[in-house]
């Protein structure tokens, strides 16, 4: 277990982290913080012509702290947009603090590090281009890689200060009222933006929608915006929910699928009223198809769906098969497209999804969640970050967060291609064993040894094979050999936060 | 003029004032504050038995600002619980911050000062027997006399440091998510309670109706919520818009909101998309209802209309007269039962209202407004607040907030009875004569000589007369004779603040 270390951490994060010790998070006191706002007056005006003079008029300097949604995912047309124009403009130092990092904004950050125009980086996660660019030691400042829980809890205590925020909205008025539910280019719900409007120095929009004030529903306010910027387009609506939709047909995806549905199922969580959290991808949207004719012939309801959104479980919110939606993020244009109209579509920010340390955010209150796993290894710890060559493509994404549900499973297939998923150690851990309860392969699941009480119901089952994790893992290694042990060189390149702020992994550069 | 008067304050109060300038406010740098908070856990149970032990548990202490809205208006049951039971438990010393004060908190408030439960009030206004029992020197520090647009001013700069928020809501679920637009006791709008959720440290819900987890729509989140007591009943639904929806008969009220209209109709802002705020009363909703004859008449929308809504507004809405109404508070149950229902019925907080230290409330876009006065003096400063004895008997509300329109209209009658409201001097200063454009009397109107611009309009159109201020002064005098001067003793007992924190006015203990 490499966790923990601090180690080799250069100085100031030596000091600044205190190590992880256990998801049991305890209730502590909190001192929020508050932003530094310029106040307009009645005489002021919001809009301006260009996003460079939106930059100057923000008056960002060197040293400072800029932010970005990545609700328009591969659809991105803001960042690109304004990092050209901050290079340009030759401001440096800079730290980039987005909700997460999308391939869209690869190249530009990687020019804006090379260039001296980003020097530090925190993101749910980064993919691509510029997971190798940093894990081969592009960049000198270790990333820090924060959840979507632990975002908002950074921004509310001080730890993330944004001086900036650049917001993308698909509809504002000039006086900065937005929404992402009408436009051309809709994403829905504005989750992680809403805590950046919120907590910001300077707030910057920028759409390609501008309607008559007062524009509503109200999403960001007015009182949280200082200047507005229309541009061409924010971004590419087919690109937004890229892959989301698209359903399985993959007979080993359709196994996992239907055993997720049926650990639910026979665990004592499936009852009226019950709540959950799939993900994206092909397997989630199939578990949400099979879980919904197991909760019509048995009658059963559930009392919410959370997390990133997508059109089957709205589809379940329509047939009254579950009573609200609760939304951070819309992974397709269908979910997005009926937040305007369903009521019970509610748009949540980050800090309500997810952060550890408010007056008790929706996980707290989750049932059962499906998460995936690049790695899980024999103490159930997973991996969502590196791939099996120590190289970041991944994202914590909601992952620490959802995985403190009372029923935690992880969908994944013993083995991809020729690497193991199942192994004796994750190379990044990401989200503690202690959290996860049921892994759920193509061959049968493993259940967590903390867990007796599933233990005992899962072993009077006899259409669904439990396996010890060793085993699923000594499997695993039968399919595909044993994975040559990876080299790192001794210089960090990420830290991985726990949900709380404490240090859970250090991940370093990759051996050429 | 006695306004600034600093020399007689107590001293805390002296050296922590600045003078009002003038109601031109400059932009300027603010630091926001944050509550601290106590961060709740998955194992954690909000709801508590009774006010008792809601109190207990959010550890109210001598010495700590509470804090109470005002939507209930005089069918509030919620603060006499709770006065009563903190009374109970013998807790001193406590400043009490209402968004206002109604009669039916009245008693309650006087016997909290009395036995020293209460020692500091901040409030919009107060009436009645707290009015008498204040202007008759009943506490010893000086009251201090916010606008609604101040008040959270004043909250998220740490001016008024809320450490327990008691807030009725007609509907939470168990983790407190909250709104008013269901249940047995909805008031529609939870605009100034919402400020308090935010930034007190510890909120209490207390409600007569509890549904199940999740409650939408989320007016107040349970992100912000610490504790949820069930009560039999939070209010009397017939008290809380009591006399609001009336409309007048009184001849003279007629003929004073037919002049109202006439002036907004010939006012350069009476074209496509204006906007405007009425207030409550009689008058105000005859002047609703012939600005909505002349609208159609003249094929005249509204881009929103703002303030306390009633339902007349409302009509106009549903008939699509107005785009939007901008809801901070509702005035009747017609306004706030459709609330649930209208997309176009925008519930706003009392920052985005009315706060003058933001980054632009709606009052900054506010073309036309039409406020009450008890009196108006020759300079056109407005006197809400004091009668003519010189006893507490109104509140600023949104008066000095929404004064800063582009057309601010006055309607009153030139005397009252044998009380003349045309004066030479305000008893006591609450809006300045700088931001007040027309007078509206029975007899005619008076147009602030700053208005050139609408004196030289008004001056052609020969169905409104136009008089000077002055003339419309000694006209009341001559009804009702000069009025003999107020005494008062040298002892202040409220302080009225401009609605940007500086001192405007100061009120002395009445002379028995």
């Amino acid at each position: 277990m490499k966790n923990n270390n601090l180690s080799n951490l250069p100085n100031e994060n030596k000091t600044a982290y205190v190590p992880f010790k256990n998801t049991q998070l305890k209730s502590t006191k909190v001192k929020r913080v508050g932003p530094e706002i310029q106040t307009v007056t009645s005489k002021m005006n919001k809009m301006v012509e260009t996003i460079e003079e939106a930059v100057k008029k923000a008056d960002l300097r060197n040293g400072m702290t800029i932010s970005f949604h990545h609700h328009l995912r591969e659809g991105d047309f803001v960042f690109n947009q304004v990092m050209e124009t901050i290079r340009k403009l030759g401001i440096k130092e800079l730290t980039l603090a987005p909700s997460s990092l999308t391939n869209a904004m690869n190249e530009q950050v990687i020019e804006a590090i090379k260039d001296g125009t980003i020097t530090s980086v925190t993101s749910s996660g980064m993919r691509g281009s510029l997971g190798e660019f940093i894990s081969h030691g592009g960049m000198e400042n270790p990333v820090i890689l924060r959840s979507h829980g632990n975002r908002p809890r950074a921004i509310e205590t001080g730890q993330i200060k944004i001086d900036v925020a650049f917001l993308g909205v698909p509809t504002t008025d000039e006086y900065g009222n937005a929404n992402a539910t009408s436009g051309k280019t809709i994403f829905g719900s504005l989750g992680y933006a809403k805590v950046d409007a919120q907590y910001a120095n300077k707030v910057i929009l920028i759409t390609d929608n501008l309607v008559p004030y007062p524009n509503t529903p109200v999403s960001i306010p007015q009182t949280q915006v200082d200047y507005i910027v229309e541009v061409d387009s924010i971004g590419d609506p087919d690109k937004i929910g890229a892959g989301a939709t698209r359903f399985t047909k993959d007979p080993k995806e359709l196994k996992i699928a239907q055993t997720v549905k049926d650990v639910i199922v026979h665990s004592p969580y499936f009852k009226e009223g019950f709540s959950f959290q799939t993900g994206t991808g092909g397997a989630a949207l199939a578990v949400t198809r099979y879980l919904k004719d197991e909760m019509i012939k048995k009658d059963i309801h559930a009392s919410f769906a959370l997390g990133g959104i997508t059109k089957p479980t709205i589809d379940l919110l329509e047939e009254g098969l579950i009573e609200k939606v609760l939304d951070v993020q819309d992974f397709d244009r269908g979910a997005a497209e009926t937040m305007a109209e369903l009521d019970n579509q509610q748009e949540i920010d980050a800090s309500f999804y997810a952060d550890p340390m408010n007056k008790g955010a929706v996980v707290n209150k989750l049932d059962v969640v499906i998460l995936s796993a690049l790695e899980i290894d024999t103490a159930f710890n997973v991996n969502v970050m590196t791939g099996s060559d120590g190289v970041l493509r991944g994202a914590i994404g909601g992952h620490q967060d959802a995985a403190t549900a009372k029923l935690t499973i992880i969908s994944a297939p013993l083995v991809r291609g020729r690497i193991p998923t199942v192994v004796k150690n994750v190379t990044t851990l990401i989200t503690p064993g202690e959290c996860i309860d049921v892994l759920v392969t193509e061959i049968g699941i493993a259940i967590n040894p903390l867990r007796k009480d599933l233990l005992e119901i899962f072993e009077k089952i006899p259409t669904i094979p439990v396996f010890s994790i060793e085993e699923l893992q000594a499997r695993a290694e039968k399919i595909v050999g044993k994975p040559k042990p990876l080299e790192f060189t001794d210089r960090v390149v990420a830290l991985v936060e726990y949900r709380d702020g404490t240090l859970l992994d250090t991940i370093y550069q990759v051996k050429e």
